[in-house]
């Protein structure tokens, strides 16, 4: 254990001359405001200043961005198909309800599908996050009425605050410009739901270059900080299991 | 002008069986959360409850699904070239400046390009908002360095409040749910710039169907009722030439 942070710290003293000018990473297009220059920082902090090329797109086109060459890294959730071998696991995030602070169920300490599925529903309407999202209702409650569609995590809170339904995220805002207002509550879901794993994708395999073994160390380390009441918002028996050991 | 509004409520009464009950709205991506969802809100309030899809894409992307049929009206900035003919002009916003609190400037009354070009750049990488901005500098003042790129609008102002550099942006959020940090100041910038004004594209040309004539008017009405000074950042002495008339 101490020889492996000898070797990660001499890494990095060793990095300057050999980290690109460039740091083109993908992340799934919430993330970009919700942890990314966060994370950013604290990497940059440590290993120096480059230049961030943030590819923010839908999990399907970062997977194809990574296999054309065209990023490095690709922080996505593992929900629907993952076709990349060379994966790290981080941390898992809980679905949970968003609410408009004047909804009855705002009060509750946490809240079951059966009862979020009489109300509207604000949709983040990306691949997989959607179907994702859906089946969970499919299979436990019946499926609400959508009312409101939005590729953005950023409107379906704005739609949420203005009245328009409820929501169902995962990731809670651990960014400084992105903090919630206080129209908007969030609240466990009790439901056993199958949680998402966040997870960052190369096509290195066991060859990463050391600027991407570092990017997923302090990526580990970022989370791991932040912790599961940072990040996430799940029953207080659920935290202790969603972080993923360094080696899991 | 008393017969108008007249007209107006009269066509808003007449309205709850001819509204699709699907709304199909294009919106340039930032708009998303910066203003649609409390737009919207007035807007349903007046003529009862549709479905919203909210389709946030970029300049490009717009047109080219308001012209596939795929959406009904496109809001959009007219930056860069505008094929369709059919517009609305609604206001004009112009560029501001965001700043870390921290940075000195932050203090300021305004600030010109030349002082901010010295710092390193935020960029609202999307297509013609980046040519936009990087125009501007290159007219006015050499070009910053650019730091950090990222398509999303909620992604600049994070980074800019995690230290990464200023930002150039246009509209200021109106919606409820995004408020900016402590961490970030945003100023007027005292140059002569060119305005983008903010505009409603459809295909209806004069033909347009009734619920797309009381969208436009609504959407007139939010920015005159909401005001320059809740949608821009400028100069107290340019306020009074952002909304465009009516029938401008």
């Amino acid at each position: 254990m101490l020889a492996a942070e000898t070797e990660f710290n001499r890494s990095i003293g060793d990095l300057s001359g050999r980290m690109p000018k460039v740091l083109r990473i993908g992340c799934f297009e919430p993330f970009g405001a919700l942890f990314m220059p966060e994370m950013l920082r604290s990497y940059l902090d440590s290993v120096g200043d480059v230049e961030i090329d943030l590819v923010e797109a839908d999990q399907i086109q970062l997977q194809e961005r990574l296999v054309a060459g065209q990023i490095d890294l690709a922080i996505l959730y593992d929900i629907g198909p993952i076709g990349i071998d060379s994966v790290t696991r981080v941390c898992k995030v809980p679905a949970h309800a968003v609410l408009n602070a004047d909804d009855p169920l705002a009060t509750r300490d946490g809240i079951w599908l059966a009862e979020l599925a009489a109300r509207p529903l604000v949709l983040l309407d990306l691949p997989h996050t959607a179907t994702y999202l859906l089946t969970l209702f499919d299979v436990l409650a019946k499926r609400p009425e959508v009312r409101f569609r939005t590729r953005s995590y950023e409107t379906v809170r704005s739609a949420v605050a203005t009245g328009f339904g409820m929501a169902i995220l995962k990731m809670r805002p651990i960014g400084r410009a992105t903090a919630d207002g206080d129209e908007i509550v969030r609240k466990p879901i009790f439901d056993e739901l199958p949680p998402p794993t966040l997870i960052v994708a190369d096509m290195y395999g066991s060859a990463k270059p050391l600027f991407v073994r570092v990017f997923i160390e302090m990526f580990h380390r970022f989370f791991t900080a932040v912790g599961p009441g940072g990040f996430s918002v799940t029953t207080p028996e659920r935290e202790p299991f969603l972080l993923v050991a360094r080696d899991g």
